[in-house]
């Protein structure tokens, strides 16, 4: 017998940014695995349960979910924003890949939700309106010498560059020394977004140029967006400015 | 007198991935202003009025719709998926740079989707499970020596690839010469993903290995996605390949 396995987005954390599709895969399930605050944000009925655990334990949650479901019950893994960015979808699939041949047949379905740097771009204008990339900051499942390599690259392609996982209490430095790098190579007027908790009541916005960005201004809850050489800031009277990278490329007039 | 200007994104099309947020937007709009088969995604009210345009009309549309919110109207921009990737939320901030003053006044709501690239990677697994990058393959906005040059670097750099607008009428070699370049970077493996409309009733998911994909297996309504080494394939009996991308970095075994 061969239950169901929903993996989850709840979007940034407002509920209005939640999709209908997720909302009905909550409705479905009876059993919910996840990180405490995403688990937090669901209204469950008394006969689901939760069972929370903390951040660094993906794997060991989703082979629990798995073996739950594969031994009949409808199960959902509640990931934030998009459970295929940075998050618990790829857990699932390592634990399936490695796991016993009946967690293979589970019936999988992974429902898509709304990413940090959508919300935080939507917030703040459209930096991502162009060539972009999404790279997590965090070295604890990838060598540091990866992770400024690809900042080098990216940068060199004139990409936009979303931070996800800029700094914790375990990475103190990693932000800093991203911006020391990328300093080297994009113009010291390039906008760097700190959206922190977009949508939510907690909710921060703040655009600093590249050449004063600091790594403190950024905490767990935040998405860092740098921009490209093309990235542009618009001044609005009365209000907050927007950013945003046009879909043209224009040739560099030096 | 300053209405309002909604710009929101429907999602990849299938009404349940469309969040709250965007609908409640197109409740509180009177004009809508959009692309044809985007605005033909939405349930309209008798007082609410459609201005359709084509594709490559989006600054012309994006002014038109700023003129009519700066008169006093509540507009709403339609986008597919999320209106701030490859799409009219960098329109608008485009018309709203160049346009008269008193658009950069107009009260501005961007609302967040979920883009094709989530809705695909959810329907195959988690192939943007780690560092990954969204490349517009369009050179009618850039020059097409600067896309090759941004895949190549991308691909050296290790990150998955999302490739949106791969193919055209008017646009029919850049997507087999994207595979040609890519092929010299990345090994013949490598998971290719041809995500056709997922969500809608016409999905269609094709995986190829990059050594023998071809350019004619996507059309207009695809995106797609090419894996980085990392990204492994899982067989399931009976059930379709899973692709995933895993959340740890594994040092290159040569």
């Amino acid at each position: 017998m061969t239950g169901r396995l929903f993996v989850i987005g709840t979007g940034p954390g407002n509920p209005d940014q939640m999709t209908p599709e997720a909302r009905r895969a909550v409705e479905a399930s009876t059993a919910f695995f996840g990180y405490f605050p995403y688990l937090d944000r669901l209204d469950l009925r008394p006969d689901q349960v939760k069972v929370a655990s903390d951040n660094r334990e993906e794997l060991s949650r989703a082979e629990a979910a798995l073996a739950r479901a594969a031994a009949g019950e409808a199960v959902c893994v509640v990931s934030g924003g998009d459970p295929g960015v940075f998050a618990m979808a790829a857990a699932v699939c390592e634990a399936i890949d490695a796991g016993p041949a009946e967690w293979k047949t589970v019936d999988l379905t992974v429902v898509p939700g709304v990413t940090a740097m959508l919300a935080v771009a939507a917030r703040i204008g459209a930096p991502l309106g162009h060539d972009f990339c999404a790279i997590s900051l965090s070295d604890n499942l990838k060598p540091w010498d990866v992770i400024e390599k690809r900042l080098r690259l990216v940068a060199e392609a004139g990409l936009v560059i979303a931070l996800y996982n800029p700094i914790s209490k375990a990475r103190p430095w990693q932000l800093g020394r991203a911006f020391a790098l990328l300093r080297e190579i994009l113009p010291a007027a390039t906008p760097v977004v700190f959206g922190r908790a977009a949508g939510r009541p907690d909710e921060r916005m703040l655009v600093m140029p590249l050449g004063e960005a600091e790594a403190e201004r950024a905490d767990m809850a935040t998405c860092v967006v740098i921009g490209s050489p093309e990235t542009r800031t618009i001044a609005r009277p009365g209000l907050p400015d927007l950013v945003y990278t046009p879909r043209f490329y224009r040739e560099p007039s030096r």
